[in-house]
């Protein structure tokens, strides 16, 4: 029936998902995704001071970012944010009921919403919800489980890779929600991720944080960081290797993987981002240090007249050269080189001679690399965004609370 | 004739302007400022780390940013940006020409461009112009000197202030353009300010960096920070007053009428920005600092979510708590309050019931004003953007270089 397989394809996980009524539409809004026994789990969450009672919930039950679950309830179509102390109890109540459910208490639960800020969830449905996704949970209801964290997202985004440690194949399955960075009503960016290599959590958490500071963490669309972002990721030990360690050779080939599948992700985000047409690479190198390259890298992404530019298919190096100077980062603009699709358009402090048709056949493909040498150190960091259209425009002025 | 008086309705200024063939259309397109004597400077420029030939240079005469200077010589069309040490050569040519012909050092002569980056100016045309413009130094050519320093603005946009200082009336006048911070490939803004109280260089500087703190630099229209942001402001001390020195009541009056011509330029600017529609007005108080006030109230001014709402006349008190808790100030949102058109429409952590149709209705109108209290302390700050619409990525998508 369902042949997508991401989430339970590592050993030791089940999913289910139900349609319960939160989103107006037929899709499924509610989704289960439960460990057949205690897992690894560690967590990042928004950066934003304004932030939802999911986020809030998993604070308290993971204050570190890491520790052993067994499940995650996540719903659509409410972001549960901005709900005040009746917020922070329906969430409770979420885990709660959930973990009943699954055999655990309320705080081996994680919780997600997304969806329209400032309102407060239909719990009756909610409760109903969960109790019809706990009870087909099982390895058939991949596509479901992430259709049932959807929101504005106009494409389903999922990345499962493999790799042998010792003498097992481990994999590392992953989906993700968001389409930007993303509409500050529309609570934004959920990622759930599995796997099933054995791993402590808090190795686990060290992983997932080095993987997310070049994926997740190196993407725009505008800028404009949500009050919901949450990444989970669960290890169920179930492919039964020698539990990894940092310094161990198979503990890197594990954050290969799992750096893989986020960065495959978050590219995902950012091609499905809000008016998009065109993903943009920024590749800063040179930088006085990585921090700089990352803060130079961040300054062209979110620059709205670079996103117009790219947009139209222009190569104005005046306004990366802009970008990159109004930055915190140290930049020379005798020593900066700017190449666009590996053609050099801008050095010594000046616009060069290129061939203008090859660099604008560039611009009009899906995929665009702009890279900004900039002379002053070692320092690099590579960004991702998005081009910035009058459909984005369009997008969020029209959306009404 | 050209009843229009600014820059030289203080007295002991003239101006002359002419079109010398810089810009493609039959618009003026060079502009002189002339004081009958050495008066006062003083000077701000971009904090971008790109900057143009003519920023260099009044960084090269004007260390400290004040001084004794003669003039000004604007020209539009080219912004001499990125042009190497030709392009600083070009832009001490222009100060030494005009400076032979007002009768003084090429070092008492201000130079600003705008325009295209990257261009070398057409020295053959410019040499032309400069001395065709000071053959016309005058009390009747404001409006001419005003549209020779313009590029993309649809609109003429000067201010005059008068003060009564003992017994003289001291005015203080100003003319700017811009059209946006910013498009980076036009560069961007400048303005010329003049005024005939009598004040040393030193004095004149320290009023002007007051006044810009709360007009030039708390205004944004899409966050682009240009390489060629210029100031000038010139105190011939034709007036005759008594000179002023911090702590006089006299200063204090004149820094209130410079502050408000610089006010009025800065709020012209955004409502002359590209594709704006409406001008915001963000004043956020209670911060912990002024500082942080400012790092607030531009986190919701430069967001590109909170300026779709703006345009699309939706009350989105979501997005304005989300792009307060992204900045670096800190917020807490249970003290947060949020108005729009006086009408509070978040407290206590969450959205409150409101009159819609009348905060819609405020929201219809040209000007919209937005108040964050963060209840943290005394800081505040008040930012001017305007909305983004697809006008905005029209300009700039369709803009080629």
């Amino acid at each position: 029936m369902n042949a997508v397989r991401h989430i339970t394809l590592p050993g030791g996980f089940m999913a289910g998902a139900v349609h319960c009524g939160i989103k107006s539409t037929s899709h499924e809004d509610l989704t289960i995704l439960a460990c057949e026994a205690d897992a690894s789990a560690a967590v990042l969450t928004t950066t934003n001071q304004v932030v939802g009672a999911p986020v809030l919930w998993l604070r308290r039950i993971l204050p570190r970012g890491y520790g052993k679950a067994r499940g995650m309830v996540v719903n659509s179509g409410c972001s549960n944010v901005c709900t005040g102390a009746c917020g922070l109890a329906d969430a409770e109540a979420m885990a709660a009921l959930t973990g009943r459910l699954l055999g655990c208490e309320a705080e081996k639960v994680l919780v997600a919403s997304t969806g329209i800020i400032g309102h407060r969830l239909p719990m009756d449905k909610v409760r109903k919800g969960i109790a019809a996704a706990a009870a087909r949970l099982g390895q058939s209801n991949d596509a479901a489980a992430l259709r049932g964290i959807m929101t504005t997202d106009t494409r389903v985004k999922s990345a499962v890779v493999q790799a042998r440690i010792g003498g097992q194949i481990i994999t590392v399955a992953g989906i993700v929600k968001g389409s930007g960075m993303i509409a500050p009503s529309m609570a934004t960016m959920i990622a759930l991720i599995t796997t099933d290599a054995a791993i402590a959590p808090e190795y686990l958490h060290k992983a997932l944080i080095a993987a997310a500071a070049q994926s997740f963490n190196a993407i725009t669309v505008d800028s404009d960081t949500s009050t919901s972002d949450t990444v989970a990721l669960f290890a169920s030990g179930a492919a039964g290797n020698k539990s990894l360690t940092p310094g161990m050779a198979d503990y890197d080939k594990f954050q290969a993987a799992l750096s893989e599948v986020c960065y495959e992700l978050a590219r995902s985000v950012v091609v499905d981002g809000e008016g998009a047409t065109k993903l943009v690479e920024i590749a800063v190198s040179g930088a006085r240090s990585n921090a700089e390259a990352k803060i130079a890298a961040k300054s062209v992404a979110d620059s709205p007249l670079f996103k117009c530019a790219i947009h139209g298919g222009d190569p104005n190096w005046g306004r990366i050269a802009a970008a990159l100077g109004k930055s915190a980062a140290k930049v020379d603009p005798g020593k900066l080189k700017i190449k666009i699709g590996g053609v050099t358009i801008f050095a010594a402090g000046t616009g060069q001679k290129f061939d203008l048709p090859e660099v604008q056949a560039h611009l009009a493909g899906k995929e665009v690399k702009v890279a900004c040498e900039l002379h002053l150190g070692k320092g690099r960091f590579t960004a991702l965004t998005c081009d910035l259209s009058r459909e984005y425009v369009t997008i969020n002025a029209n959306y009404h609370t």
